[in-house]
């Protein structure tokens, strides 16, 4: 048995129009809050039933809209700033990963001092690792899909040196995570389909990672159940209260997943594509995952063969080998069926840009491809890969 | 959805020869640790190469050896005294449910002061519920079923007012479960058999009461798949790593189920017949399960049917009604299997006890019959399902 450890140093919070009793769950934390939302739920009626709730337990706030896609280093000291001088004891963080994320740090480095960037894992540089906790932090997820409520990183962009990189520390977990179903409802389909396409591709890859323990083994394999029985619910009739927690539960596992096991090839290729094009992350990832496990094949069979017993029970009776080799069309079907069809053509990369892509993976996302278990040798192997999800 | 909580604040360390790094585990804990260890180990390898461990790295040790099944509350207060005395700042615990229920009890008190008995929960009485944590604890189970390493329980006895109950705090889970396979490798196989049995019943146990939640769920049958994977293979294969790890941390899942989602009529049976008869836990637990099920039937048909079609994949052609109605018989063989085949009768049970018994169980372990899915109405009932299991 190869050594493994597992924890969940946070307490996922489950339940049905938690939000408005958001002051009630923030009241153990603090007395001031530092609110940190997405731009696009400015005036929203969810943010009002937010801060509703702190007035009526008393407790002060300070808004904060300034996220963006690929959170900078410099808006987040920004942030920090502003929690010092307004003197808040507690941060609230209401979006999706780019939130979450710039909450972690915010939360972290109020406590620890310095810029952000320090923070961050750089390869030969000094990096501070404090010891102790930053400010307790509660985040609400409102897109699901990331996961980013379950892990332990903080991915921070800093374009003035053209670097994205993390702090990774398990001490910036939040606190709390609180899963409100009732505010996913009016997720659009086209969304609903592509975050559950990314929560399958993180509990697929963590499970067939080389860093695969038991433990994201289990959490993986019920990421992979709920998404089964509920993603086309949660896009066909959105309002299924019950579907869209599940799917939920689903993304917060697959977070999980990622945060002992790691990702692999097919976020490895779909991650710059998405920085390169725009296009969205759950559909780039989507478009190579059945090319890279036919490229896999065999390596991982039983597993391959595994996940596909879970999405289509009728191939249980085949044989291990030939039903993990179904398992590309099983998800090409399904990924259609949802909607995702996309393919790194349509999504804008052009044949004689494979080659510059290529290098950007092969040295940019190392760490990704290392987590395969299928090794890969060079970049000419990872154009390769490219090539077949044209 | 009913709303739901899920964490795991402690880390699960598996790891095989894990014992000979305890004083690198505790290092980053305290310097002088009160190691208390069930008797049976003392003078054992286990234990000077634990303590062994501790010298090399210059930590200092008390060693504790007054461990009996029942905690009494007398003892508890008598090595909480003997911590302050020798100015331990870390408490490890090495053997079976009451060595770490004590530990638990003891690294919370000798930081919050008076007697345990007053931090347990009593009807109608005051409970000193204290909201910060105790000293650091790390707990290394070496019988693996009882799963009290993930637990926020710790069970303590006071004979001289002829009361068993529990502290329930989530501040008293050890920071640290340290499995180490190497350790369960000379357990015998007929303890093998029954600490098998019971985590089987604590994980079904859980996933069919009222309290399960999606998390208890996954949790749960991942329990029941690694038992019907591995627990064989432990009796008849002792020294197989592998399947002593993946056995380990499905009795693991079972105190994370139960922790969660308490369990249900066979345990609350079990648990009595246990200190009436001194029968072993597991077998008085398996002694009803079957004839539980049988009567808790079609209450539950979904349930029992996908544990059924864990347990003996051949049934998954059933419809789902038929294929739960074999739960029973499946767990009869499986039992037997495993050479757990004790009845009430053969444990020693007199048919004249039964309706003494069944006012016990109803008075003192109506906590676990409310978690029932199928309502029991009177101790009568509980008579009728007692007889069944003669």
């Amino acid at each position: 048995m190869k050594a493994f450890q597992a924890s969940l140093p946070l307490t996922l919070d489950f339940e049905v129009g938690a939000i408005k009793r958001m002051g009630e769950k923030v009241e153990p934390f603090g007395k001031k809050v530092f609110l940190m939302v997405d731009p696009f739920l400015q005036g929203s009626d969810l943010v009002a039933q937010i801060t509703g709730s702190f007035s009526e337990r008393g407790i002060g706030f300070v808004e904060f809209y300034d996220i963006v896609p690929n959170p900078r280093h410099t808006t987040i000291d920004r942030a920090v700033e502003q929690v010092r001088y307004s003197a808040c004891d507690v941060v609230v963080a209401v979006g999706g990963g780019s939130a979450i994320d710039s909450a972690k740090a915010v939360a972290f480095v109020a406590v620890h001092g310095g810029s952000c960037w320090d923070y961050t894992e750089r390869l030969g540089e000094a990096v501070k690792r404090p010891q102790s906790r930053g400010l307790p932090l509660l985040v609400v997820p409102t897109t699901s899909g990331t996961g980013t409520e379950a892990t332990p990183f903080a991915v921070i962009n800093n374009p003035e040196l053209g670097l994205k990189c993390a702090i990774v520390n398990p001490l910036i977990y939040p606190d709390v995570a609180l899963i409100d179903p009732q505010i996913l409802v009016s997720k659009p389909p086209k969304l609903t389909a592509l975050t559950a396409v990314d929560t399958f591709c993180h509990a697929l890859e963590a499970y067939i990672s080389i860093h695969c323990t038991p433990w994201v083994e289990m959490v993986a394999l019920e990421s992979i159940r709920l998404f089964a029985a509920n993603a086309r619910q949660c896009v066909e009739h959105g309002d299924d209260l019950e579907a869209r927690a599940r799917m939920a539960f689903a993304s917060t596992l697959g977070g999980m997943a990622i945060a002992s096991a790691g990702v692999t090839v097919a976020h490895a290729l779909g991650q710059p594509l998405g920085a390169m094009t725009d296009a969205p992350h759950g559909g780039t990832v989507a478009a190579s995952t059945p090319h890279v496990i036919r490229w896999t094949l065999p390596v991982g069979t039983d597993k391959f063969a595994r996940v596909a017993g879970i999405l289509d029970p009728s191939t249980l009776s085949l044989a291990e080998t030939e039903r993990a080799a179904r398992l590309p069309d099983i998800l090409q079907k399904l990924f259609t069926t949802l909607g995702v069809t996309d393919t790194f053509r349509s999504y804008g990369l052009r044949p004689e840009q494979i080659e510059a892509f290529a290098q950007t993976v092969w040295t940019s996302f190392n760490q990704d491809l290392a987590c395969h278990p299928k090794k890969i040798n060079s970049k000419e192997e990872v154009a390769d890969i490219v090539r077949m999800c044209f």
